[in-house]
């Protein structure tokens, strides 16, 4: 933050507020302090019969890679239907949301991941603008060398595990930066 | 948003950009696009025995109603370890975590909650400096007219049915406006 975005002043320093612990932005003209926070990513692992949707990234980062559909919440919608959006914008796939599955933490980039499982409600699945392609996988099926995040490769090796046992319960974990 | 914080510009719009589907704030200046996300809030159901540990409020909103340890997650830090720092924040409560114990959304004002729940370690609890007070209740002691918030009221609720039965899945949950 350069400039203080209630005022216009470029007086933005970066320290720590009277009464904090931790540096924020500081704006030396008005005197707002601008928070920043961790971001929610929220998505779905549709499954089919014996198969999993995953969609081929049309976007940086990672293009060319698959993963499962998902992406920022927005204001004003629940994590549920950002997760619905997210699967329609990106995989044009309609879901029937059986419950929260997976809760990660990726500290280093600020992000916390929100991710159900559902079922597809039909075959009219396909690529929206983000995807390249949208196809179903069965476990031996999956192209796990060319999974674009960890995140989504534990979540679907939780789900291929949880599947034999037919048990889902909610799996939480924490990704850390590869040193 | 007043001003660009990039480029200092007064010509923000709040306008769909190319190829969105939702207002942002837009720079006419330097054609910055400024996302504003959900935030999350971490916190812990801290027990002891058959007691609930609860804090009353020192600061708005809602200044002298009781309520759960928790606050804004921060940058850098898992939805676990913000939980706990919350917890000796305004509890100066050390806990021995169990688990995610609740996921709320509040769509109305663009917040996740991450509730824990976790045992304390000790009793050498006390108010931080955002509690006027922090006192362990049974369920009967709890003041159910004065809680803070609806999220916290609903998850002490969970939690005392869950311990008769000594089960303690997790729940999701959606907070609407009152109407």
């Amino acid at each position: 933050m350069k400039y203080c975005s209630h005022c216009g002043s470029d007086a933005v320093t970066f320290a720590i507020p009277e009464g904090d612990d931790r540096p924020r932005h500081l704006c030396g003209g008005c005197g707002a302090i601008h928070y920043i926070n961790p971001r929610v990513i929220v998505g779905v692992l549709p499954y089919l019969g014996d198969k999993v949707l995953l969609c081929k990234r049309a976007i940086e980062p990672r293009l060319g890679l698959w993963t499962l559909p998902a992406g920022f919440m927005e204001n004003g919608e629940t994590s549920e239907e950002g997760a619905l959006r997210e699967s329609w914008e990106e995989a044009r796939a309609n879901i029937r949301v059986d419950g929260l599955y997976s809760v990660y933490d990726i500290p280093h980039i600020n992000q916390v991941y929100l991710m159900y499982r559902g079922e597809l409600a039909d075959t009219g699945f396909g690529p929206g603008p983000e995807s390249l392609e949208v196809e179903l996988f069965t476990e031996a099926e999956i192209p796990w060398e060319e999974i674009a995040f960890p995140i989504m490769q534990e979540t679907l090796e939780h789900y291929f595990e949880d599947r034999k046992k037919n048990s889902y319960p909610l799996h939480r974990g924490v990704i850390q930066r590869k040193l």
